[in-house]
């Protein structure tokens, strides 16, 4: 019944590692442990689960080399893997600081003189988590982190494009008696995260709007909380005052940094008229001197895309984009190197709205730039998407730049530079439109998103009547 | 195509009102129109929208007496309308207090020195409300006041079932120009509140939790956020220690205030086996002194039952106890009485965990008593629940009462009393199992989940390259 699957390597074409699903009976089982064993650790309290956490990050920092190189089999690059594994570790430590005090919580008068207030949090008790294969380490822990410091169990089931991390992690997680218990992964497609909607008390899923909404459906029948970080077409506003060496370099590492494989790339440009030309020549520039990651990990900068299905989707928007009229300066196709999918930073413009590269997620290093004539024109274009996740603005003054980005519908908007939100976690931020659903996964909200809130409402005087009978 | 709707009076059995649906395209112009003036209510400020809403309020005292006799019809009782309209209208002011600071946002400071955070949070721009029969003003307006202030505009479905307020109601909203235009009712049965799910941007549900799975699901197609407010099955636990005075009191009114037709009634009451004896013979005492509305609606306390389908589902869960082998004390039949429903207050003993009126929701004044031996076995019982949305706890000393209340998976306790949720807005609380979905009603969140949250991230020094640039 449980079919193996075999999962190809990035860099060289070759389906070279197998990951095994487990059988229906055994997911319902292991959830079933997980469930029992969180018992324990909501009741060890915040300090003995920051504990664990630390003694956990010990064990990465030991493992450390060995999932380094499981991280670059599964995406075929080097620096990425070694910033997701930084970006990982302080993830770990940032939430052990903040945990003990998001938990805390204290007794309150209320505005009724005989009734105080108490209140608790109480962590769903299992929690499932559906991770993407473009950033697999970060983003399967991203919400294991916090998820596991409110006091829930966790289980992550992982992309099948990218599972080689997976058992250098779990040997890390097993080498903590405490977490292990409470904290494992499984191996599986799609079928293998629907069967564990049915086991879990609240599902997380990062990964395309297409199944996001499917997750969101399956978890509404199963009536749990479904918290979906999906899809995103970013678009970045460069007004006439922006400081154009800046916006070129921000703009442009937002746009190619791992192969454009990340749901907050930039993917359409809109640039004053003022400034358009200046701003592609430096854009082109820019471009050409980002390398392919080929032959060699440390040859350049640029990975392998992770499928041929991905690779064939780039490829699609390019030809469209094309064909109704784009014209590239730079990159511009797909091509196959030594068995894997590679596109070097691709600059288009005459672009415009009927195109995919400027409508539907590219997930590729493409930067589409298009002129605007007024800010009215910008944001109306900004805004011209099925995607609402974040953005860009770039203009001087910084008051400026801010007063357009309220007008954006996205819920994490970078000024006069391009993705902060993957460097700082603290502003909370919800998803616009078809990019998402649920609480904020930055700010404390990322932490307490994983719990319920309980209220004892205590009657205080010591009288006989109950409430009704005094105030009626 | 549209049908008009012929509705019930609960206490003379006629059919002596009527209202009409609106057809398809009129609801989806409604809304669109609804649509557009929030753009302007959310430009005018918490500022504007508090004034506005001090402006209805006014509007709702000059109109008071109207509003009290179209609730007095739609439900058959007269005190419970008068309360609906006292916490209806404190309501409205003790959100115009909070809001302002709420609304509030300020720039912060971040861990990462050269990135600023300013936050703002951005109102769904039209929610829908789908409300309840059983506290027809209160519960169609307690999520409206906190989402108009938030920003968003405001239609609302109320129940085919007591629908005669809406007239009286939308008169006072008629007479402030700013309010009118955002905030607004329609009327229908089920399938108008379907209907409305499409043209909403967020969706609230107050009822039965067969239809608001229903909802939830539908909202998941629509892909967006559903606020679910179910129903409950409210255990209480009385522990030999409590003051028995009180617990008999609070629990009584606690089970038949507004003729048990509340989502947080006590349905459920679990007696330590010492005190059992002398607790139910007070119960009984006391039950049998509270009287029917009946021939006027000053003659008693117990309103009538609002349908005969809810008449027939309390008749059938207390035959079936009978049948069970469950003694009536008190009461114990639905009997007709000039053309309505009545039910007296009923005490039951020898009930078990089989019957259906210590699993199902009954919404109606019946009190189902139960012994048990010790605390493990009182906590067990009243987790043997589908549904988890409050409870009570009565016991000496306070603390012990809480530490039970701990355990109970529902998301309000009260502590020796019953109902104080209905009384005390500001303990945040979640829906445990099929009570409920979505962010807490009460308390701060209680207006927050009507907003998004924007995070602009700000890089704040004048150095040419992006953080990326200093970073790697």
């Amino acid at each position: 019944m449980t079919k193996s699957i075999d999962v190809r390597n990035p860099r060289t074409g070759k389906f070279d590692y197998v990951i095994i699903p487990p059988p229906p009976k055994l997911l319902a089982q292991l959830c079933n442990r997980l469930r029992r064993s969180q018992v324990r650790w909501q009741q060890i309290g915040i300090e003995g689960r920051v504990e664990a956490l630390q003694e956990w990050k010990q064990a990465i920092l030991a493992g450390r080399d060995r999932l380094t190189e499981a991280l670059v089999n599964d995406t075929g690059r080097l620096s990425v893997s070694e910033l997701e594994i930084d970006s990982f570790i302080s993830n770990i430590d940032r939430w052990c600081r903040l945990a003990p005090e998001l938990l805390q919580e204290t007794a309150k008068n209320t505005s009724i003189p005989f009734i105080a207030l108490q209140q608790t949090s109480v962590p769903y008790p299992l929690v499932g988590i559906i991770s993407p294969w473009n950033l697999p380490l970060l983003l399967s822990t991203i919400d294991a982190i916090p998820a596991l410091l409110a006091g829930c169990a966790v289980v992550v089931k992982p992309s099948k494009n990218a599972p080689r991390f997976v058992a250098p992690l779990i040997s890390t997680i097993n080498a903590v008696p405490q977490l292990r218990d409470v904290f494992t992964f499984v191996e599986g497609s799609g079928e293998t995260g629907t069967a564990l909607i049915d086991h879990v008390d609240l599902i997380c899923f990062t990964g395309s709007t297409n199944t996001g909404r499917k997750i969101g459906e399956l978890a509404a029948k199963k009536f749990i909380p479904a918290l979906l970080e999906l899809g995103g077409k970013d678009p970045a506003i460069v007004l006439g005052s922006a400081n154009l060496d800046l916006a070129t370099s921000a703009i442009l590492w937002g746009s190619v940094v791992n192969t454009g494989q990340s749901c907050l790339s930039l993917e359409r440009i809109y640039v004053a008229e003022s400034i358009f030309e200046k701003f592609v020549a430096q854009l082109v520039a820019k471009a050409q001197k980002v390398k392919l990651a080929h032959p060699t990990l440390e040859s350049g900068e640029i990975g392998p895309i992770i499928s041929e299905k991905q690779a064939a989707a780039i490829s699609d928007h390019l030809l469209d984009a094309i064909e109704k009229g784009a014209v590239i300066h730079c990159g511009g196709k797909v091509e196959e190197l030594g068995g894997g999918w590679w596109c070097r930073p691709t600059v288009l413009t005459r672009v415009n709205h009927s195109m995919k590269v400027m409508t539907e997620e590219t997930f590729g290093p493409i930067m589409p730039v298009m002129p605007f004539s007024n800010i009215e024109e910008a944001i109306e274009l900004a805004n011209d998407s099925i995607y609402g996740l974040s953005a860009a603005v770039f203009a001087q003054p910084e008051e400026l730049a801010i007063e357009v980005a309220q007008r954006i519908d996205a819920g994490a908007i970078s000024i006069n530079d391009a993705g902060l939100t993957s460097i700082m976690y603290e502003g909370e931020k919800n998803s616009f439109k078809l990019s998402g659903l649920g609480g904020s996964r930055m700010g404390a909200a990322g932490l307490k998103r994983f719990m319920r809130k309980k209220a004892f409402l205590i009657k205080t005087n010591s009288a006989n009547d109950p409430w009704w009978f005094e105030n009626s």
